[in-house]
């Protein structure tokens, strides 16, 4: 029972993600959504498009890992992908906030969320890549569905979306091909800045 | 390619899921959540408390089950638990929803989805009755932490939360006994009419 009592502990506390809001707005541009969302939205993507991975890819560590991917935000809140100083501190902001939220689980799990972060950050198996793939994709959709809205409110460059998307194609070429449509479709009609 | 589009507009396609409100709060009580939460945290709790489902479970179909098994809410809306006339209607609305929803996805898929979606409705294997089970443990533990916030809206009793939960012990037992001492603690602070 307080196996269960540390696991309801950690469930309740990550309730506090449905708070944390992104930049990005839903497809209808209603309003932006937040890292559950988001979540939600990158494991149903997961469970669907993971023929696609460049190489084969465990399906349910995947899902894990895009679970709990962003639950260091609930401490150190979501970094605009295009913030240059807030992305300075996000590293050690995000390692604290995985020493306090992961260890309220049992040891075993807060080792094996702990350690689904730390592969998600680095981003150098098949399955890490793959989740970084889905992460960078997912925005891109949503992105183009509300008519560039987020890209608009903060300028955005084409230089500065294919910067950030150097990594897509490791985890799923037919995806990069897919976001790489998206990206000039995009600036053809002028939602992103083409420079 | 082909295939690719027809999982891509779907997956666009759910992203209305965001938008369906249920009526249980979130934990601090500030807002409602709506049913991406509901479903990103269901999955997680999956990911996290499958060791107490009664049988041996398949995890990762049990967290696509979770992830999928309100999107014919969709067209259909949420249909409030203690809502009677709304239940009546509920399974023909939900069968037409899921019916033009999944067939958005590549036929393997679409048939895939469904029977993930008809086994989680029919909670008659163990993974389907554990799916059912996080499902109504999930809003108790959200009411007791919002101070029955949405039970004392409803004016809920004690006896329509108990009826409810029939079936909750079927998937867990560890869990349905969490449950009901999260019912009798709400009984006895008044957050649930005993009765």
């Amino acid at each position: 029972m307080d196996r269960l009592q540390q696991q309801m502990q950690f469930i309740l506390e990550v309730d506090k993600l449905k708070k944390i809001m992104r930049q990005t707005y839903l497809a209808d541009g209603s309003r932006k959504e937040e890292d559950a969302d988001h979540s939600w939205h990158l494991a149903l993507m997961c469970a669907l498009l993971f023929e696609h991975a460049k190489e084969p890819i465990d399906v349910l560590k995947t899902i894990k890992m895009v679970l709990i991917h962003d639950i260091v935000e609930i401490d150190a809140g979501d970094t605009y992908a295009y913030d240059k100083s807030g992305n300075e501190t996000k590293r050690e902001r995000e390692e604290r906030a995985a020493d306090r939220i992961f260890n309220l689980l049992p040891q075993d799990q807060a080792q094996e969320m702990r350690d689904l972060w730390e592969e998600f950050e680095a981003a150098d198996t098949p399955e890490s890549k793959f989740a970084n793939t889905l992460d960078k994709v997912q925005p891109l959709m949503l992105n183009d569905a509300s008519g560039g809205k987020s890209w608009k409110e903060h300028e955005v460059k084409e230089t500065q979306v294919r910067a950030r998307n150097q990594a897509t194609a490791d985890g799923s070429e037919i995806l990069w091909e897919y976001a790489d449509r998206l990206i000039r479709k995009n600036v053809e009609n002028g939602n992103l800045i083409g420079e």
